[in-house]
């Protein structure tokens, strides 16, 4: 005999947003949580970072691939990493969540549950929400992030020169994307580390302030793909960058694996590096006489000549990913 | 020969975003704008307060209804009336939108335009967004507001004794929302008035400060119906209300002309006054002894006996709106 499980629409929106805040931890920087009209959150640097994005359900994730969890894990990373990008750390975060109506809440309190933890990691919290019905799972998280009193840290602060440098893996996501479409099973613990990067990607916390506090000239994370990203950052600074796949073999060459266990050719781990998105490292430019920070490693050079050039050749791969379909 | 109308995924994300945020005005408060990985705003007051709404196509507005600028009007409009609800001025939105990709680029121009119109008319904008593909019309906004060094007004802070006063319109939105359902057509300026008032509400804009200043104990914004609004501040206060539908005759009186329209039994008026949500107009408690603000009238009275009575009656008809359909 199974238990009924008790769906979103048989408890009610207000039964569902309390069973879902309820016990849930916050910093003291949270002067009022959820449950109120809105949720208050101190700003002792006098300045707030916000930034915002919206995932929908077999367009950013799958339910047959992704856990509850995971999808809040993941929603949390993304949005985090935006603060991250600025040169701030994360204070709180708002999810509003579109569900059907026959959706088992317990998969809503999985969902606050990946949300939470992943909060947790950045020393934050989910502040408030919204729950409301949809044809399919939408989840539309806004970060908070405060400066500790810094500049921010923008994507056209740099100039020719500088030194562009990561924080975190590149490409990952995009080879367990790779994976996972394959429908590759029986994966070894290295391409099951692939997998899990693509499903909740994990972002350099904490860099992007070491990175501001280091003196980086400007910042963005890798969300769209590295070229994509960095095409950006360029463009806001009126430069170019030069990228060099020997330093990029970090990355590179810890996904030919993956590349061999789907029989492709082995110069895939390049498009992979370097059109992938989502693994949300971050990219900073460092004047080139500053020693880089601990975590940070060298990738390219700031130029005066507009556009990427990888290995001093226009990029010809697939340069990241647009939200409507096209590659850019 | 008509032109071809681009299309979001003809365009692209990136562009769609450029030609939305282009040219629109910031207030000084907005530090840094659209256009990089988040935005920066201003919190002289040294705590922000932050809420979030999804509106979803048809659950929250019918694309045969509203205009695209309406319903920006109105994911504004309902987001800024929680920043007011604590006593707030909003200072600024985020905006994610999801459509599909054939939905023509102009749409969501027309969009981001009321968006922006409303934003202005309490001396916000619009900071930042993300843009996706998604199966329907999906608008998740994020609204900050600044208490200006004052406390916040939360729901727990009433106690008996006090006087439940509003601000705004009551039923309007209902009562709007009846005629269109219905397929009235034809309609007079005043049963229009009501129709436009359920496509774009029009909150008490500044009420919610000035309620604060004036000493309110607690506040709401009514959204999900004025019973159930109250019902959940009087919960959280730990009293009851009783309300007068000899005090609600300026709003059931406003409406009796589209329950004759409709040849509806007269007493559907106070339904749609009690049980209405949408208006987003502003409920709050003050102590007896505090003059009511200028714009702010008297409804009931905060008892110790917990729960809503109605002209001394616990109150029968539909309470109001809950996101998963359960009329509580």
């Amino acid at each position: 005999m199974t238990q009924h499980d008790p769906t979103l629409g048989e408890l009610g929106e207000f039964a569902v947003i309390d069973a879902v805040a309820a016990g849930r931890a916050h910093p003291d920087g949270v002067l009022v949580g959820p449950g109120d009209d809105a949720a208050v959150l101190a700003t002792p640097d006098g300045r707030t970072v916000v930034s915002t994005d919206m995932l929908v359900q077999d367009r950013h994730f799958r339910l047959d691939w992704s856990t509850p969890q995971q999808i809040g894990r993941r929603a949390i990373a993304q949005n985090a990493a935006d603060i991250e990008a600025m040169g701030a750390m994360p204070t709180g975060f708002l999810v509003a969540f579109g569900a059907p109506a026959e959706t088992p809440a317990r998969m809503a309190t999985e969902l606050s549950d990946g949300l939470s933890e992943e909060a947790a990691k950045v020393g934050a919290s989910v502040v408030g929400g919204d729950l409301v019905t949809a044809p399919q799972w939408v989840v539309s998280v806004t970060a908070l992030g405060d400066l500790g009193g810094r500049p921010a840290v923008l994507r056209s602060g740099t100039r020719a020169g500088d030194v562009v440098a990561v924080s975190g893996e590149l490409g990952r996501s995009a080879g367990g994307y790779a994976l996972l479409a394959a429908g590759a099973t029986e994966l070894g613990p290295e391409l099951s580390a692939l997998v899990e990067r693509h499903l909740t990607p994990v972002p350099p916390y904490g860099q992007g302030a070491v990175a501001a506090a280091a003196g980086a000239t400007a910042m963005t994370d890798i969300s769209d793909g590295l070229i994509t990203d960095l095409a950006q950052l360029a463009e806001a600074s009126g430069v170019g960058i030069e990228l060099s796949t020997t330093e990029l073999a970090p990355d590179t060459d810890a996904l030919v694996v993956a590349a061999a266990a789907l029989s492709l050719d082995p110069a895939v781990v390049n498009e992979w590096v370097l059109g992938g998105g989502e693994d949300h490292a971050l990219a900073a430019t460092f004047p080139s006489h500053i020693e880089l920070p601990e975590r940070w490693r060298a990738i390219g050079q700031v130029v005066e000549q507009p556009g990427i050039r990888v290995d001093g050749q226009a990029w010809q791969g697939p340069a990241g990913w647009d939200s409507y379909g096209a590659t850019r």
